[in-house]
């Protein structure tokens, strides 16, 4: 049982995505690494890279600012203040390729000088209060799930670092039914929330691809949104009210669902990305427990017919909780998943692929598999799963019955661990993703993949890119790019940077945002002064020196510096090294 | 034809409510000024107070900063800077009681010393880095309705202050069909953005009771609501991007429908009330003009059932598009509104009384009104009128057909033309309005009643308070009181403001917001603070400083001084003359 000092919860490998013992398992996938191997060209019997050991890495020497320490010894427990090697680490970074990349090296240059574990918000006030009378930095950390580069200790000033883990508040404290609402800390981690939420029947409906990883507060702070934010809408939309703990006071608002009282001070909070203070907790809307929910897969003809009908879909207002279209790319490597199966079922198995090409006409090159879920009481239930198939059908979709639906659902939260497994192989892997309108949607689709795909070929490998369309909104949609290549002997960390900046380019080209749910961190600063602007940076300048005006919360995020490119690594005369490279 | 220097929007009147021409008309209303007079115990024959004349309106001596002016003229066309006393007076003020009270008086103590009329974004740039550099207040003016002193030129400074007058900035620009979205330019009248709208067979969904006499650029930056935001949204919804121009250049975001690009820039312009800059266009998003559409009429055996059906209605996916709830005394308004009818109408009206009274077993004293309002695609029409009407029975009500609903559709922008008439007659009359939860939501709405209703006691007059729902969310509903008394002469603004008081204080008490959808402005700042937190009010002053270091957009709006109370005008030395009072 948990008790309050006790964490519910336990980090992930240092090195790679879940926990120690848990890895992406090939063997029951015959097709899997044939498909990557030949579509990334690696070479036959290509070394596997493996991450070094935990004892050959070498953190930087611990800074102790010893008033600050003494500081918190008067208000925390011995367990709640640790500076262990292996502490030091799991909070050294996130989970971006780049994270990954130096740390299965045991290339890190920076981490935190010590872990504390605030038990209260009592706690967080106390360890904020003294970090600004010592000027010493604290990152809030919830679980280390981020890919955008929101954890670094990047202090410049070579003050002592805090990394502020909110796991050990964990709790749910409080439900009302009858308004559907939770008063939830923030370092609650996602099935320990949804467990305590279901003792209610009720559901917060937030489920992103990190869910057994990540937190609410790390949701908030990132503006994060879950598969099924086609129903449930992206966490900004679901917090009626929050609690944060800055330098200057703790900015506290009223849980009401909409207000007009100036500037939305709850909507400062969510997206800040740890640079202004610490959510320590939010009164969120929840939904009861559906009643009824099932996962389906759906096979369009190509990827324009599966965007149409979840276009129409959103116009006739029956939008499924999940339309996860996958592009050609994708659907490859989805098929690539394949588990072997006893004879008959593969016999059945080519029976339904020779009935899809010949009799139904699909062309396997470019048809793209649609994960669809349904959920609600029994007439929501229906109406929409009945309304939708009619949509689908009429763009030329054939239905795939509920197994590739319900493997999705078995393993969705589980995508994550593959980028260890391709690394381990000398695989470049990431992720980037955007929102735009609906009329832009195809032809950013078409632009970003040929750039990235391009810029890959400039780096002298083959490219693999791939896409979804996952979260579906009223007047667009966002698209979710997937792309790896054998990595660039010896400069791998540019390779990656070179393909991630032709991504992000082609998003800001083509009228998107630098991230619809990964967030700026320090992965994306060279975009956020085209995203926002110079005035609207201003503006987040502003609050930045308002609340923090000692620069001690998360420094290096969001803001860009004077020369954005540089500081993130890849300045012009390293990028030069690829132009016209390509194969 | 509007061109581009053409005004397609007329001012409202200087002292009251709507054009010139206008006035609320109870000849055809025999049972309304009885009714009122019986509950406000007016003295029988009391003399009627008109505004002044418009000659004997003295305003103060126009300040002008001439370099300020030739810089200005340098760019602008002489129409485009006016300074006559009718412009100054229409823009000294906008439509609260107080500042109707002061303007009917003639008591214009403040008003802006020119009105500046800007064609482009070109022109509010020009203006606002001329009023910088020269250090001229700015006040961005709508059409006028703000009902929360958004307009009032509160300078402590003495700078020569302009009214920036958004209205000949009227064009919608561009609308995308597909993605459901339109550019819009803010200066833009609801009515004539809704002409421009029609013509590409969409439209905003978004019609306040302002709707007439309102722009879009007000809208946002008061974060207003329609009467059918629960199909359509509040105005901070529908907006996926803008441009703000303020002092430190112009904010500009991109049309997207969600991001995670750090703290949501677009959500700081909105509701910033003009503190931070002028809002100058939007994309917003749109909706196809509903094929079907109608209003409908039911009674609720009392307040309590007629909220839990709207409950169940939200918990059922049931929503009508409005579902405004009377409550008693707001029913009963309502009824004293009917219009003389020929007799056999009459005659049909009472046999219906009887069988509501004597069948269905109604008690009129404690019996409400809804207005009901479904629209959309032929299905979505049928299932929500169909559903909803099932739940309003289950709960006791009583369906009254079509007649009372599209009464209030025809009436319900006429609404607050009955302020100029109760004035005349002597009476203090204002609205406020909040939001809390559903578990709130009860007890709020009667500790708020009772305490205006003391609060008048206090004053010497006898109460009427009378409340609706209108705004309905998935966790809550907003509470929207009118509430009106006998002036206390000789002191009418202390006893208007003590009355205020008690109404916002009742909220804040009953964890409600200081405005659910008329803003912060001058009027509510006392009850900032408790709203959003005294670092809540750090964070906006942090973006005020920021973005408007010299101080020059719209002071004296949000940000509370040292004593709100005494800035607002109710000393404790003022309004302890009503304690006790009460009879």
């Amino acid at each position: 049982m948990a008790t309050e000092n006790s964490q519910p919860f336990r980090h992930m490998k240092w090195w790679g995505w879940g926990h120690e013992e848990v890895a992406f398992d090939d063997s029951n996938k015959p097709g899997l690494w044939p498909y990557l191997r030949r579509e990334l060209q690696v070479p036959e019997g290509a070394a596997h890279t493996k991450a070094v050991a935990f004892e050959s890495v070498q953190l930087p020497e611990i800074k102790r600012n010893e008033p600050f320490l003494a500081a918190l010894r008067t208000r925390l427990a011995p367990d709640q203040i640790v500076e262990d090697k292996r502490s030091r680490l799991i909070h050294a970074a996130g989970k971006s390729f780049r994270d990954l990349w130096r740390l299965r090296q045991g290339l890190i240059t920076v981490a935190p000088d010590c872990v504390v574990y605030p038990h209260s918000e009592d706690d967080v006030v106390a360890v904020i209060r003294a970090a600004v009378q010592h000027q010493v930095v604290v990152i809030p950390f919830g679980g280390g799930s981020n890919i955008a580069g929101c954890l670094e200790p990047h202090d410049q000033a070579g003050r002592m670092v805090v990394s502020l883990d909110m796991g050990r508040m964990h709790r749910v404290l409080e439900v009302d039914t009858h308004s559907l609402t939770a008063r939830i800390q923030a370092g609650v981690y996602g099935p320990h929330m949804e467990e305590q939420l279901a003792a209610h029947n009720v559901t917060l409906g937030h489920f992103p691809d990190s869910f057994v990883h990540s937190t609410l507060g790390g949701w908030l702070a990132t503006r994060s949104a879950g598969m099924q934010s086609d129903k449930y809408g992206k966490i900004e939309d679901m917090v009626l009210s929050l609690r944060m703990v800055t330098p200057q006071g703790t900015i506290v608002t009223r849980t009401v669902p909409k207000c007009a009282n100036g500037i939305d001070v709850r909507q400062l909070c969510v997206g800040s990305e740890g640079i202004l203070g610490v959510i320590t907790e939010a009164v969120m809307q929840v939904h009861p427990q559906p009643a009824h929910k099932d996962y389906y897969g759906w096979l369009f003809p190509d990827f324009e017919s599966g965007a149409a009908s979840i276009h129409e879909c959103m116009r006739r207002g029956c939008m499924p909780v999940i339309t996860r279209l996958n592009d050609p790319q994708k659907t490859a490597l989805s098929f690539a998943f394949k588990t072997s199966k006893p004879p008959l079922k593969e016999a059945v198995g080519k029976v339904v692929k020779w009935y899809l090409g010949k009799v139904r006409g699909i062309d396997f090159k470019k048809c793209c598999l649609m994960i669809v879920a349904c959920e609600g009481d029994h007439a929501t239930f229906h109406r929409v799963r009945q309304e939708s198939a009619n949509v689908f059908r009429k763009h030329g979709g054939v239905y795939l019955g509920v197994e590739p639906g319900r493997s999705f659902q078995r393993a969705k939260f589980d995508f994550p661990h593959l980028r260890d497994y391709v690394m381990d192989r000398n695989i470049m892997a990431d992720v980037s993703e955007t929102a735009t309108t609906w009329a832009n949607l195809l032809p950013s689709y078409y632009d970003t993949r040929r750039s990235i795909e391009q810029a890959i070929r400039d780096t002298g490998s083959a490219p693999w890119v791939g896409c979804h369309i996952s979260h579906n909104y009223h007047s667009g949609a966002s698209l979710y790019y997937t792309f790896g290549a054998l990595q660039s002997k010896g400069r791998e960390l540019a390779q990656y940077l070179y393909v991630k900046k032709a991504a992000e380019d082609a998003f800001m080209r083509n009228g998107g945002t630098l991230s619809h749910h990964h967030a700026v961190g320090s992965e994306h600063i060279p975009w956020v002064t085209d995203d926002i602007s110079a005035t609207g940076v201003a503006a987040v300048r502003a609050l930045k020196h308002g609340l923090d005006p000692g620069g001690i919360m998360n420094p290096g995020k969001i803001l860009p510096s004077e020369n954005p490119l540089e500081t993130w690594g890849l300045p012009e005369s390293v990028a030069r090294q690829f132009n016209n490279t390509g194969k």
